[in-house]
């Protein structure tokens, strides 16, 4: 489904991936692998009648959550559902007084439920933006509304927001002990936003589920496209090209490129190791960074996430009368889905010639199906590169340092 | 106005300094480095009165423009004037057109002006973008109250928008030959629509003098903030620190980082050369690309823009009854402008103990003033480094090639 090219050609060490994978396989924050063929059923059924629920009394979901808690779903809220009845708001993943001022000023009056998405509960941006939210429900429905209008997202077992849960009463839904945050757009953390969004999560799990079944359909491993783009970032980095820049042509995509960042960044970037991850949108970004990626230090390659059919939905441009003052008369009647096409045929070979290695990474759509199979892939394709790499691509140690100098200073009881 | 400081001694190179800053004084495109001198009572006035006819007739004003005719005020708004009753909607940055339907739905059936921001007049994305409003205008207007909607920011002589508008009876402006897209955010590029959005343009105006006129006061030219900048990026360049993140608590200048981008990106991205520029806003990027500068690769030196007295608006951690469930109990009633503060020192010391080479940039608020203040700094700091590092701050070669290669592949008659 995700197709990869590249210009150069691909190298993979069958035995060095071979060794990463079963390691991969075998670890235990790998849920995420083996997720798409789980029968979710019931977890499925709970999350879409929650959502439905969610539509039907509230204008407003309030998604409180950080990282991995709201990446995922925002961007693919933000490429497929840009106008649904019930709209998806994300607070807790900041500290800015404005940011949670605006969406207290959008709710106005509205009705709105929560979503509060935390393992544990206690990561201190959303328990804050929490604690607001928590408060205005309780005003506005009482204690006992307020608590019907409160999903939470969370351990099954263990933690602050868990016992929370249950003793208030909240529906919960389950993030699981095997999948951690990055990884975990296609759990509940992800679907029941999706859902409320009013995006199809049965053909968004049906795109991974077809991704996943593709690699293993596929004899030789060396053509399968998530191992074609591990290895080829592999031997890009020990030729010393140590930044990456995912580039698309469709802003709908620019919130799924910070997801991209995270997954990466997150999992590659420790040990003083890593290809530091970056994104641009063109054409906006060709008036910006276009020259640095042109001209600048060699030390860049350009992925490239195209859309094959990126719409059925398009804009012709206007014939005017008279002169031909804009010297676009031989642009009229075409499509605007066509020219920011050839802009981006225009480009990959611009930057060829500049000497940056182009990597191309297709989807058929922007579809549900089309990302969910993309979400998939990525993350196959990020765990492999950083064990080959050598590096954990599950932990996240280099968080701890500013949280503890954080709690210290705030006088947290918990500081160390 | 601007304070800088880094852990690490700054090492001026005295002459190297003085010659580049010679060369910039005596180049054509320096136009920038003494426009908050000038006298422009007269340019200023007939702003204002356009911001004034725009602001009575206008629930929306459509500023078309793409690279430097947009980041500028665009960040500068989103900054300053979250919340005005004439919107300011930016289109013509992009060829996608669900971003160019998005706006139409926006403006629905309200009145509507549009303000169409290009030197030329033939960038393909804005001048795409004027033929759709153009076309909306003179349905809804006629082609006479059309006119009277336009507002036309270009050349003072040349080109075909200027040709428009002398012919069509716009309203102009004047983009200065002597200052190029980039370093334009204070000519009427910017102005116009700041003025509509209801920024006060004079204290922006007077924050650049009052920074401009620092400099030449201060008898010690190694103590002036912006040569201090430049003077610690070229020796951490010469480190092989080639990433330079530029790091934020405010959601509010995540649009300023853009700008910056491009900036510094265009000026010194050329003859395989420049620092490449990213950014990221916290505490949001914490758990995102945090991981990445704890430990990641040490290539990146980061600067930090710190804002001394943030906000005076504010809001305080709510008091919940009952048992501490979240162990947020001990910052109740603290303010989230103090914890995000908090966190903001706290980031700092981890990314020091993991050798990021770290500068803070402190502005004394989020004002016009002090705005003003901080995009001249960044001017001539951008200007210094890239003449440091032995490039032509003000050209952009390398924008050409894809731009030439799109003309041919969309049959343009002018292409090469």
């Amino acid at each position: 489904m995700i197709k990869f090219t590249s210009a150069q050609p691909i190298a993979v060490n069958v035995n060095n991936v071979d060794v990463a994978l079963s390691q991969i396989r075998n670890d235990l924050m790998s849920g995420w692998l083996t997720l798409p063929d789980l029968d979710r059923t019931a977890e499925l059924e709970s999350i879409k009648s929650a959502a439905s629920r969610i539509q039907s009394d509230s204008k407003f979901l309030v998604c409180i959550g950080i990282g991995g808690s709201y990446l995922g779903h925002r961007a693919l809220i933000e490429a497929l559902a840009p106008h649904f009845p019930t709209k998806v708001l994300f607070a807790g993943n900041s500290l800015s007084p404005r940011s949670l001022q605006r969406i207290f000023d959008k709710i106005g009056d509205a009705d709105f439920s929560v979503n509060i998405i935390s393992k544990s509960g206690t990561t201190l941006e959303p328990a804050l933006a929490f604690r607001f939210f928590k408060e205005k429900l309780q005003k506005k429905y009482g204690r006992e509304g307020a608590a019907q209008r409160i999903y939470a997202t969370a351990d099954a077992n263990r933690g602050a927001l868990h016992g929370e849960s249950v003793q208030e009463g909240y529906t919960r839904f389950v993030i699981p002990d095997n999948i951690g945050g990055r990884y975990s757009a296609l759990t509940a953390v992800g679907l029941l936003p999706l859902a409320v969004a009013g995006v199809n999560i049965d053909d968004l799990l049906a795109g991974a589920r077809e991704e996943k079944a593709s690699y293993s359909a596929e004899s030789n491993f060396a053509h399968v496209a998530p191992i074609q783009y591990a290895s080829a970032r592999a031997d890009l980095l020990s030729q010393h090209y140590d930044v990456e820049v995912l580039a698309s042509f469709y802003p709908e995509l620019q919130l799924f490129s910070e997801w991209w960042k995270q997954l990466f960044g997150e999992s590659e970037g420790k040990n003083n190791q890593g290809i530091f991850p970056a994104s641009v949108t063109y054409t906006t970004d060709l008036h910006s960074l276009g020259q640095y990626l042109q001209e600048g230090r060699r030390n860049i390659f350009e992925t490239f996430l195209e859309i094959e059919q990126p719409s059925t939905y398009d804009l012709a441009v206007p014939s005017l009368p008279g002169a031909d003052v804009d010297g676009l008369q031989y642009l009229e009647n075409r499509k605007l889905s066509e020219i920011n096409k050839i802009a981006e045929q225009a480009t990959v070979v611009a930057h060829r010639v500049g000497e940056i290695p182009v990597f191309e990474l297709t989807i058929p759509d922007l579809s549900a199906r089309s990302l969910g199979a993309l979400i998939y892939f990525f993350e196959y394709a990020c765990a492999l590169s950083a064990k080959l790499s050598g590096v954990n691509p599950f932990d996240q140690p280099g968080v701890e340092l500013y949280k503890s100098n954080m709690l210290r200073l705030l006088g947290s009881p918990k500081a160390s």
